[in-house]
């Protein structure tokens, strides 16, 4: 597949044009790019660059707030209440994540709820900062997120829905014309089915572990520890009052939680211990002998050392034939000319 | 089936006199008796009585202590690092667990990590602890569970292991010549298998979500998650270096995190959002009209008032001959003559 090659800076640049051309203020729109350029790069496109129009129309109609700064409401030695002041994701979710490490530094442990927060790209992004200080970091919405440091650089990163799969990948198979594994989605009534099409049209996706028989009750349980964790918590919308994915005809308030664990506060070592269970894992003999074994954040690291290698991110030409129209609709500057096309 | 009928108090009572006839402190056998009752009464009988004998041989054998209480070795206002001095796991789980019950009170937050545990019954009866103080608590070992509450005692109480089922369920299968589901379990070369004998002779149970395909690697992150926080920070045994199950040939050894987080802290009004997402999802049409949505925690309550009801906790005949010939043994009292037989 012909892909386009982009250097990560201009990806950040362009995207910071963007905001700024609505009305961003600069260090807001910093914030977005970087989460969104670190989408990219590990590989999650539907997190990243592909998104940047959501949240510049969420900045124009004024469904996202561009003034103000997010505010401690309540707060201890180890927690704190935010109110993300409707400001765009990433600038509530670095806050309360600095607001986390610095708990941890000082206690040991950072749990920090906000509510009025909105969408704030790949989860892992947020658990990622801890690594930088050597802390595990875990965090929901209704993904799931935790990073742990190991030796030299090297981590673990679960970054995950409690969903199956996302919905993208049904509507892939439908487009193929492929029926789904059983597991990943259900009918209408409720009924687990291998016809994405059922899915689609007022079916839904299950939570990871499918049906009863399969476990799909432990998923369950799980996401709903992150609505306790998030929406309920902080005092935001959960469930039901959750916004429907791109239907901003309201604010979406939602609620976010952020947690630093330091691990100097326990057993010493803990690093070594890290990177001796990592390899535990990777060294195992693999079911398929093509495919070695991976720990959560592995096939997100690979993916950043071919964008390092090439010097940039490939997208699909479509991608960028959209947002450069879509830039010339608000009087931005283009992504950088389109002639590193690469074939991977 | 014939079911024999016993109250918990002489179930409770029966269980301190032979932990005590073994050389068991009383407030120690006190605890576990505790935990295992209320394995019992949830209909958790794979987690009760029927364990029994195995703590009092690790007693007899020394593999487990006796003297001695757990103690604190590092500490912040948040935190506590805790050494279980290989006393019986229910006695290093209450003490961890009203320590990050008062840490909570004091600062929103306890999270407690323990080295030097053993196993220590449901892990659902820790968390539940928690509810008493109107706080949170979330917990692994393997399994993972947290308790939430909401209004008029209702609440939320997920407790569940991160590999899709029991290798009890597998054995029950096995046992009656029937498949097993796809996603329960692998054969010796790691390869998804219905077939319950290739599970049992080199093959294993299988995370939440089975295959890849299914999500498998989800359930992988998560077991992950809680090796992080119980045998890597804790400093404990982990991976491929726990004590095999039943196989007593050292100490255990084990890590545990007990995590207390206390509402208070966040937004106000938590019960009654807890309340309110219960019941949304409860008044759910259900996929199939004989079996109402439920919430973690439901089935263990419907069995507890069923329990109340009968006023104890029915078990199978030969459960009890055979603790009543073990009791002989170690010479104590028997369970009280079993004339109650009822038909569940």
């Amino acid at each position: 597949m012909n892909r386009c090659l982009i250097s990560q800076m201009e990806v950040q640049g362009f995207i910071e044009r963007c905001l700024a051309a609505v009305g961003a203020k600069p260090h807001h729109a910093r914030s977005l790019a970087e989460v969104l350029v670190e989408g990219d790069c590990r590989g999650h496109y539907s997190h990243g660059l592909n998104r940047m129009d959501m949240y510049v129309k969420d900045i124009q109609t004024g469904i996202c707030a561009v003034d103000g700064e997010p505010v401690v409401e309540k707060e201890s030695a180890a927690t704190a209440l935010v109110d993300g002041k409707n400001l765009l994701g990433p600038v509530v979710g670095n806050f309360c994540m600095n607001l986390a490490i610095a708990k941890a530094k000082e206690v040991g442990i950072g749990w920090v709820v906000a509510h009025g927060s909105n969408h704030f790209g790949i989860a892992g992004y947020y658990a990622m900062q801890a690594l930088k200080e050597n802390m595990i970091r875990t965090l929901g919405t209704n993904p799931l997120s935790i990073a742990a440091p190991a030796k030299d650089g090297d981590s673990f990163v679960l970054d995950t829905a409690t969903s199956t799969v996302a919905l993208g990948k049904v509507e892939l198979n439908d487009r193929r014309g492929d029926p789904i594994p059983d597991g990943w989605g259900c009918d209408p009534h409720g009924k687990i089915t291998t016809d994405p099409k059922r899915v689609l049209t007022g079916g839904g996706l299950v939570p990871i572990g499918g049906s009863e028989a399969t476990g799909g009750y432990k998923g369950y349980g799980l996401g709903m520890m992150v609505e306790v964790f998030c929406g309920i918590l902080a005092g935001a919308q959960y469930s039901k009052y959750v916004r429907t994915w791109k239907v901003t005809d309201r604010v979406a308030n939602l609620g976010q939680c952020f947690v630093a664990v330091n691990p100097d506060n326990f057993a010493p070592g803990f690093n070594e211990r890290m990177s001796d269970l990592l390899s535990i894992q990777r060294d195992q003999n693999p079911a398929d002998p093509g495919s070695p074994v991976l720990a959560a954040g592995d096939p997100e690291r690979m993916n950043m050392k071919k964008c390092e290698e090439m010097g940039g991110i490939p997208y699909h030409i479509n991608v960028i034939k959209y947002m450069n129209e879509y830039a010339q609709k608000i009087g931005v500057n283009q992504l950088l000319p389109c002639d590193k096309m690469i074939s991977v």
